[in-house]
């Protein structure tokens, strides 16, 4: 027998308190739909009234499956429910739910309120009772429960059963400073259950302070409460809230979670899990973490030699789940770490073989340039010459005779500091010397610097295979200086993308920036023209 | 009565397992240093013999308060511990202490290893058993002991006691492919001591991949562990180890923890917490994140107006511990209060004053700036002389009216390809224009690059001013691509010193990189002359 647990996302209200996110409200419809699509039970908009964005999203209200539900607090002590205007924006946003936060900690009920216990305790009962009586599915988010509990247990439990009292459908216990420890949060839920409120009308939620938020979530279903509230990629304020991402597979795939709980997040709608954490990246224009669990890029990515070759024969030996259930997949990076059974498969992968000779040939070749600062597990497309020259299938079809490239800084016609970069390339192909000359302008006439004058001019002519690689996109440049070998060199990996939807990455070393940007550049040149 | 509770640190191992995280020797020992002034006990240092950086590290160990331990593997079956190479390789290294990683779960053993379940047995009770015997400290890691406890507890156990039976300090209980949930961790941790291994023998070692290694290491230290491994910022293989910049300020800091146990790592060094971190991600040029526990720049930052305003009440409101503690800060971002009376501080610091409306402009254009992609935290040289600037207190001894610099590879007489770095700086002085030109070649007639051809044009004549700057030398050279308002700029960060022992960093940002280096360079001339 399973039992229903309920998942309510608050990427979109406590998600937003993250430093440096503001949604658009098309944003906001958009990550909705996201969260609908996996089967979220409950998606909080935000709060209507309490800025014009959130106020705009609950205007045009997306059509939900999942129960949308606006946020607010409690009513002022001193007027009435139905008089206090905060409240009133909150239910004209027209949700069929609501969810009210208050106060259950004595101590902010005294200082950062300034009213009586009892008078608090009124407020919330008669916040919910308002709901209940508008039809509205009532949740009381409970601020400071765990803390509040400390400081006067009777208390805090008294403000959450007034609020069930007045009819809300779930009150739900936070964790606001994010502090409390796991195994304390399962005690203080059984204790709540224990004082006689049910479980399945309990909720918890937690914040990442001490990065246990997830811990601390799955102790409190563990202990009884059936909703988890949490956010995509764990945003919100501070350190963040639970991550979804993360608690939602755990939920779904791992004992004691799986076979005791149904969601409202199908095994099949699972996969879908880490392109809906990838957008939302991209809408907040954020590099994905790679080490995220479940979905990040590094996931399932085995780089010490012995987990690599132990994956070749059976992925459970280092997977504690397949990252296909989740829509990832496995990588078993190139690296100084890794060993022949490891290359092998990396080989096989670009459909390429070689002898026990060339395969160690090749491992020589990696383990000597990235002693010397080269780093091909994050360039694979480097890594893939490096193997076809050793394996005798790589035919070089241009050579780059010569280049220079020139930064001027100085005073223009209006007498303003410019900077000009200038680049000449010199490449032989098709038997015939060939020189182009670029320089390095964007749409605004500033100067992008000289690897972009540099990567413009190389592929400005290259006769005849010109045709072959006018579709390359730089996307990224990272630098590092470091130590390779004896003296300090700087490692350049460029990103570059076509118009198949191919994205590479190549790496360049020197000790001169320039040499090194020049070295990447050329090897995605060369990879292209692979393809 | 407090216990001692050890800490043992694998950044230099399993933190080198993350993707694109590869350590020079030298940087291993600035962060092996790093690591022993934190208080952590041991630091692992790598595999001796495994890779070429790894030996070169073993062989300049630094000298440490904490243990420096060497890792590797038990022998092999069909060869005596004497004479199995690897092992040989890592007891050459010549450390105190080694740790050794085995097989504890059945299916490893006959899978991936192909021997029989006592034959494995047997090599772990010999491996250890050399090590005692040659006057090292012995720790033996249990690797997958947690998946191998559920296919056969029987098995997993004696193989951790054969371990403690041949004289191991501690056994290692590892949760290798990070799937183990901490509640779980807690139950076979207590089965192990129940079984008659003693706590004070066992260490916990976890991994991210459910976002749980914190609580995991944390329940099994309540369960009796009494040893706890993690890494740095939480690097490691896949989604990373348990992360001890989470973990040692939650033992310092919250309960029970707090009050039961004593660690290496005092209340005195744990404000120096932040400061590692950060130096960490510097050396592995990432992107700090914001929202990590304790130490992330948005660990301490209300963004919720009803947050900010009861912290400006009293900090305890929405703060488990205060900041300080951990060497970080709050951030209200809805007060420049705080602003202000930061900034009056470090110009204080300065022997610096000024009005409040100079103060009020200083943080206007450090912010503006900052925005732009300029970092003032990390380059305090380049904070003074705005702040200077603004105070007017600043004279502009000099002035760069052009430069000029060319990159050209080609090849030379004997045909061999080589790179050519040359600048010109024009600047006026004394009233003069005076030209220099510096091409870049360091001792072995390599080219270095166009910033330091730049750096020594720039440097060679100053005219009266060249004796106060002729004892500069260039020492780091730091380069990140990030947003920067709507596009991406290049921003560089130069370290100086002196003959005097100052040691300053100054920052420069443009979309050329060129551009961006010889602002930071300037910035460094500028405030050397100030001294």
């Amino acid at each position: 027998m399973t039992e229903r647990l309920y998942l309510y996302d608050t990427t979109l209200r406590d998600g937003q308190q993250t430093q440096g996110v503001q949604f658009s409200a098309s944003e906001k419809r958009e990550i909705a739909a996201m969260l609908d699509g996996l089967g979220v039970d409950y998606v909080e908009g935000g709060w209507p009234g309490a800025n014009p964005t959130d106020s705009d999203f609950f205007d045009d209200a997306p059509k939900l499956r999942a129960t949308l539900t606006a946020f607010g607090m409690t009513k002022r002590v001193g007027r009435s429910a139905e008089n206090d205007d905060v409240l009133a924006a909150v239910l004209n946003a027209g949700t069929s739910a609501v969810c009210l936060v208050g106060k259950t900690h004595p101590f902010h009920v005294t200082t950062a309120l300034g009213v009586t216990l009892e008078e608090n305790r009124l407020a919330i009962a008669e916040s919910v009772a308002h709901l209940v009586a508008s039809g509205r599915e009532a949740l009381f988010d409970c601020e400071h429960f765990f803390d509040g509990y400390e400081d006067d247990p009777k208390y805090a439990v008294s403000c959450a059963r007034a609020a069930l009292d007045a009819g809300a459908r779930w009150v739900v216990l936070c964790d606001t400073n994010g502090g409390t420890m796991p195994a304390r949060i399962a005690e203080v839920v059984q204790a709540v259950i224990a004082a006689g409120l049910p479980g399945d009308r309990l909720g918890i939620h937690t914040h990442n302070d001490t990065e246990q938020a997830i811990a601390g979530s799955l102790a409190a279903i563990e202990a009884g409460a059936r909703q988890v509230q949490g956010t995509l990629n764990g945003l919100g304020e501070r350190c963040g809230n639970a991550n979804l991402t993360s608690l939602i597979p755990t939920l779904l795939l791992k004992e004691p979670f799986a076979s005791r709980f149904e969601t409202g997040v199908s095994r099949k709608a699972l996969p879908g899990l880490m392109k809906v954490s990838r957008r939302l990246d991209d809408i907040l224009n954020r590099v994905p973490r790679r080490e995220a669990a479940y979905v990040g890029a590094s996931a399932f990515a085995h780089k010490a030699g012995l987990h690599a070759s132990a994956i070749l024969k059976d992925p459970t030996t280092y997977e504690h789940v397949p990252p296909e259930t989740v829509g990832n997949a496995r990588i078993v990076p190139m690296s100084n770490q890794a060993g022949l059974s490891n290359l092998r498969k990396r080989l096989a992968d670009l459909g390429l073989d070689g002898t026990a000779d060339q395969l160690r040939r090749i491992l020589e070749v990696v383990k000597e340039r990235e002693d010397a600062g080269y780093a091909y597990d994050v360039a694979p497309a480097s890594f893939e010459l490096i193997a076809r020259a050793e394996l005798g299938q790589l035919r070089e079809l241009f050579e780059v005779k010569r280049y220079r490239v020139t930064v001027e800084r100085r005073k223009n016609k209006r007498d303003q500091m410019v900077t000009l970069s200038e680049a000449v390339v010199v490449v032989k192909v098709d038997g015939e010397k060939r020189l182009s000359v670029s320089e390095s302008m964007d749409e605004t006439g500033n100067d992008r610097g000289p690897v972009n004058a540099l990567s413009k001019a190389l592929a400005k002519d290259l006769g005849s295979l010109s045709g072959h690689i006018e579709d390359m996109r730089l996307k990224d440049f990272r630098v590092r200086i470091m130590q390779g070998g004896t003296e300090a060199v700087t490692r350049v990996i460029i990103d570059h993308e076509d118009d198949a939807g191919r994205r590479w990455s190549t790496v360049g070393v020197s000790a001169n920036i320039v040499d090194a940007s020049f070295e990447a550049l050329l090897d995605a040149v060369r990879w292209k023209l692979l393809q």
